[in-house]
């Protein structure tokens, strides 16, 4: 209690020294003369809230993006940088309430407050239902940039690849979740079921974040590009499966076979089938592209295909992205592929920011604070499980046979951001009472690291590549 | 409570009978056994809400606007009508809580439900959150439309017929609000403050549906599309004073002239600041953008100025799409005109049907059906504030002084949508007592036959337009 209210002084402390920042906008606390008369409604609030929000995202986005390039990094670790910045780690601007924020830390609630002459209860409202909002915008951003990817990926390229990918993907997911889980074990002294969670959630790799590094570094269609798209998302699909199959061994102590059979089977049928149908709907989709003549005739039949892929994926408890991707695959394969990229490379530049600022928002780098000492024993495992993170995924790289002239550490490295499946299993182990609270902190924290630590080193690996900064107006 | 057990009763019945079209999805099923080993949380089902509302959104748009077009009729209408179709007056695919709808009504709510295995409570949580978020997109895509359509605008060409719209915006909310507050006491005996609210709601042209016609009547940028564009600028802003204005009246029984006097100037300053800041960031948005080189390098710049546009125009309660349209406005100014105009048109196309199609599905026609003796009051003050409706804006047309060449019975019928600012009349009264349901129900009639008919009037005043239909790939 002590602490939540320290917590609280410390907001106002803050908040106050850093009013004549937004001292400008203090003209509009005026306007609660008018608040009666006008429908200044929650929902109009709600909007504004957003509104703030996304100006907040943008400027983050383009002023991180910019230094970051300055400094030769990829764009996109500018915007996650800048995330945490403007996020629950630093300046409040951007919070999410699942993140421990209450409206009291939140500037842009505390401005709507003053505009509108509200209290907590109803502020805490509209923070919680604009959290909802951007969350929601931030998923389907990334079902939009996953969609791009898939546009600009090729599928018979990914196939001829396959085997390699699929031995990468296999060794990425068997080294760390062995290694992870016995290590936990022997040196740690943690039980088998924690160890076996914490070991397998180290196995997925991030298919958003790792695609879009090698889209910002110019190699999504380099040999290495297509193994690493390939592996992600067969990696995307084993993680799945684990997470079924140790989910069900935290529940009952054994693992549910059959469970863990339907899954492999509705996965490998989900993307058999999206390839098989893919090229009969292929034609189909040509064909009522040049029937219709209203606009947005190419762009909506295109995303609505996209949203109905994404929607089956999640009915076999796939990521929805994966179906996004397999639907750009597919209208990769048509004649209005270059049409279409056209458009929704604007589309994808508007709204894929909303993703990784915000991923970097909700990032609490206070778990990762030595001084405090709950912390310790999380960050010496942390430490662990983040050179077994790296380590595995390396290794995997130089699992892809049969290439002379590859870039295997590229591979591995590539493969190193985990993202949201690896935040999927600090959530469900923690809602299943498998995982502490450090040990759930901990396995965020590789999340965080090990995607900040990919675009980096993979500048290195890549010494040739430049960031594909200008290809857009 | 009849009415509502009953009202439910039909429900099942009719969603019983409607099964076998979804009943391909009727596998999905068999996956709540897995539900609780994957993360298939509430915030994931309200992903999967909105993916599949999209889904029959845009389905919608293109049914609806491809067989409008067929008949000759623009494609707006369509998704209109088309949004009706799936909303909550036939087919429940997207019903919105605030219609009166609860989750049961609700054909996504009801397959999450069969999916998920989800309670009542749940679904009824979700369904909410879903709407929330539809909402906002809506609102956010109606931005995006008007700063498109200020980007296809030009300051000078309104500048220029400014004083002919600012005659045809106040002959046209003044004709409106006299004709109908004195009909309304001196026809139906009407008290005089709800028959003022009233008539006030009949004032303000809909800026967003009207613009969207002209644009797809390719007349935007016609003498004719720039005095209505124009005079519906200024109309929203009288709209707002109105609103102030008997707001107060209704409250206290007389009308607060500071407050009136401060909307008046704060929305003229809010106009001329725009106009002229706009002239000096014309030059700083180029340099900005000349002087990035990271991907989104026009385009994000763009829609941030757009946002913090709108939501100054929200600070003095203006509505935020006037904001958003100045922003296009300023922006057309520049020599990135083209380019950013190249971009933007894919953004508006993907959105903007989200607005237009939840338009419709929020209308609920039963208000208008004669055979419950409730609405037939309501339906005869309709059929007499309809007729002020329209013959004050035709009126309006004609005010449209000095020009020789100009169609002013387009003028007039151009004005005719009352859109969202009516609705906003009619919550603002609803909520304040002043009107009553069946009053609002007429407010909100009027709001949707104004919208309907519009399109279809224009077409033939002006008959040798066709509709802007292919000009997108």
């Amino acid at each position: 209690m002590i602490s939540a209210e320290l917590m609280e002084l410390n907001a106002i402390v803050w908040m106050t020294s850093l009013t004549p920042i937004f001292s400008f906008l203090a003209w509009a606390e005026i306007t609660p003369l008018l608040a009666t008369a006008t429908a200044f409604d929650t929902d109009s609030l709600v909007l504004v809230g957003v509104l703030l929000s996304l100006v907040v995202i943008y400027l983050t986005s383009k002023i991180g993006g910019e230094l970051s390039n300055q400094l030769g990094l990829p764009p996109i670790l500018g915007e996650l940088v800048g995330g945490v910045v403007v996020g629950i780690s630093a300046l409040h601007l951007l919070v999410f309430p699942e993140g421990g924020a209450n409206s009291f830390n939140s500037i842009i609630m505390n401005l709507l407050q003053a505009t509108a002459d509200l209290d907590l209860k109803e502020t805490s409202a509209i923070l919680k239902t604009q959290s909802e909002i951007l969350t929601i915008f931030a998923e389907m951003s990334v079902l939009v940039l996953l969609f791009r990817i898939g546009l600009e990926s090729n599928l018979s390229e990914l196939l001829e690849v396959s085997p390699q990918a699929t031995l990468v993907a296999v060794v990425g997911v068997v080294i760390p979740f062995a290694a992870g889980t016995v290590g936990l074990i022997i040196l740690f002294g943690m039980p088998v079921i924690p160890a076996t969670f914490s070991g397998a959630a180290l196995t997925a790799t991030s298919l958003s974040i790792t695609s879009k590094i090698l889209l910002e570094l110019g190699r999504l269609n380099s040999k290495e590009g297509q193994i690493i798209l390939s592996a992600a998302v067969i990696d995307d699909i084993l993680g799945i499966i684990i997470l079924a199959a140790v989910a069900s061994l935290a529940k009952t102590g054994e693992v549910d076979v059959s469970k863990v059979l339907y899954l492999i089977i509705s996965a490998s049928s989900f993307l058999l089938g999206a390839i098989l149908l893919g090229r009969f709907f292929n034609k189909s989709f040509v064909m009522i592209a040049d029937k219709l003549v209203t606009r947005g005739r190419l762009v909506i039949p295109a995303f609505t295909f996209a949203l109905v892929m994404a929607y089956f994926a999640t009915t076999i408890h796939l990521e929805a992205i994966v179906g996004a991707f397999a639907a750009g695959l597919v209208l990769d394969e048509t004649d209005k592929r270059k049409d279409l990229q056209q458009q929704v490379i604007p589309i994808a530049e508007l709204v894929v920011p909303i993703f990784f600022v915000t991923v970097g928002a909700k990032t609490d780098l206070s778990v990762l604070n030595p001084a405090i000492p709950s912390n310790r024993e999380g960050l010496l495992i942390a430490t662990f499980l983040i050179a077994i993170a790296i380590l595995g995924k390396v290794i995997a790289g130089f699992a892809a046979f049969g290439q002379t002239q590859i870039n295997h550490l590229a591979i591995g490295v590539g493969m190193i951001p985990r993202g949201e499946v690896g935040l999927v299993f600090a959530v469900v182990g923690s809602a299943n009472g498998v995982l502490s609270k450090p040990l759930e902190a901990t396995i965020i924290m590789i999340c965080i690291l090990t995607t900040f630590l990919s675009p980096l080193l993979l500048r290195f690996v890549f010494p040739e590549a430049g960031w594909m900064v200008a290809k857009s107006k």
